[in-house]
């Protein structure tokens, strides 16, 4: 694998570029045996920065002694650029699609500039920022009942089964206001949920995970200490399998599953349809 | 606009479903005109799940009374689940790109499914955990100088500036880890920053926000407080413009710009070439 070539990569965009990243990294996740470098061109929006940024991919060439690869969502490359003459493997992720798209709508496009722009005025947009500020001031156990009761969902599961980055990501690319809460020894010898919980039983959805990894995680926190000894997580987990059980809380297995793929299930259990950012 | 009829738009994928409405998004927000229905169908990974969405977007075109739109991500559709053969504009967001890709790299691709797939145990996704908590530990202040050393960046700025948003957008979509330290009047009062983020100096971004702005976000928090007042608001920013200017410290107006914009400009002005996620 060391003898494979480095292949260099460009994300350009006139916005953001994030976009452009997101494709390109599923695109070429498709091709585990390549190595590549990879390299982010924002904010090219004007013909200034397209020439230096067509300088930069040449010059690459040239280094990498292989042609670069090009991810676009430049909206309206400026011809004089001479950005889609160079020689690279030029994917264009807008032009592709946006002519099907006007055919169909029977409009068209207004080629304007990166989707992030703009949008901080909006309603969608401030409802998301105070869906992260919900998250952070709702982290580990710390609401009210009536700051509960404008949560969307409440993760709950024993301390470092996954609950807080879950919560900032469904906030952070969702929009949704995650508040959570630790399960607790004291919750397990009641084996009753906590008293504010019930009366959201609605909206709460569980993350267990593998005793072995949560002793794992734990021992980098507090290493050799109870808590984190594989006798207390199995002991944990177990106890808040049963509650949860008990209590009848969906939940998922956190153990080999990134947040992304515990949000979408999540937000698929729950039921709340909103779209990503 | 209300004439408009609502179009319905699938987002479809054998994975999460975040990449096919990320790219999805900024397609359809070139058409501001129209107005759509989002639905997320994720983790279509066998035939009946395929042939349940297949029933979903039929169903749709029915009650819609014209054809929806579907952009997929599905790296395999089942020829049997009918999904291809569906009266819908059927935006194949792989296809495409795939075969391009294929020949430039000299190498099959591996369809497999879902890049956050199998993921969870890779350095690249620990660091991106370590960076979540890292931004939940170290916010609004809460570091050491020893903790500070560890950090990517440190934003700066008057409370409510936007700086722990942002942090948590460059931890969760960039891997960054984003310290926050605010700016408060006895800083102003020495005219000097706080002794310990004079050794992070180069780590410092500033971000400011106009007056007017800054007093409607803190009249929600603090309603008619001396803290919301416009005179006050007016005070604390034109102190900290002076003391980043003074300090030489680059910084940027978040006013009107959206949580993706401001961590763009950042990554590129302190040189980060961090992959998105």
């Amino acid at each position: 694998m060391s003898d494979t070539p480095i292949r260099t990569v460009f994300f350009i965009s006139d916005g953001t570029g994030i976009t452009a990243e997101t494709l390109g990294h599923s695109l070429l996740a498709q091709f585990p045996g390549a190595r590549f470098r990879q390299v982010r061109v924002p904010f090219v929006d004007d013909l200034d920065k397209a020439l230096d940024c067509a300088r930069q991919i040449r010059e690459t060439a040239v280094t990498d002694g292989v042609r670069p690869i090009v991810f676009s969502t430049l909206v309206n490359p400026d011809p004089l650029s001479g950005l889609r003459e160079i020689d690279a493997l030029f994917v264009d992720l807008f032009e592709q699609f946006i002519n099907p798209l006007e055919a169909e709508l029977g409009q068209r496009s207004t080629h304007t500039v990166g989707r992030f722009h703009g949008i901080a005025e909006s309603s969608d947009y401030k409802a998301r920022i105070e869906a992260i500020n919900f998250a952070m001031a709702h982290d580990d156990g710390v609401s009210t009942d009536g700051e509960l009761a404008d949560a969307d969902v409440i993760l709950v599961g024993v301390s470092r089964s996954g609950k807080t980055p879950t919560s900032l990501y469904l906030a952070v690319q969702f929009g949704v206001k995650a508040a959570n809460y630790p399960l607790i020894p004291e919750d397990f010898e009641r084996n009753k949920l906590p008293g504010e919980l019930h009366r959201h039983r609605s909206k709460l959805f569980g993350l267990t995970i593998a005793p072995e990894r949560l002793s794992q995680i734990r021992q980098e926190r507090r290493p050799n200490s109870r808590y984190a000894s594989i006798e207390n997580c199995r002991f944990e987990i177990d106890a808040a399998q049963k509650l949860m059980r008990r209590e009848n809380i969906q939940w998922l297995d956190s153990t080999s599953k990134s947040i992304e793929e515990i949000s979408a299930t999540i937000l698929q259990a729950v039921r709340l349809n909103r779209p990503v950012y």
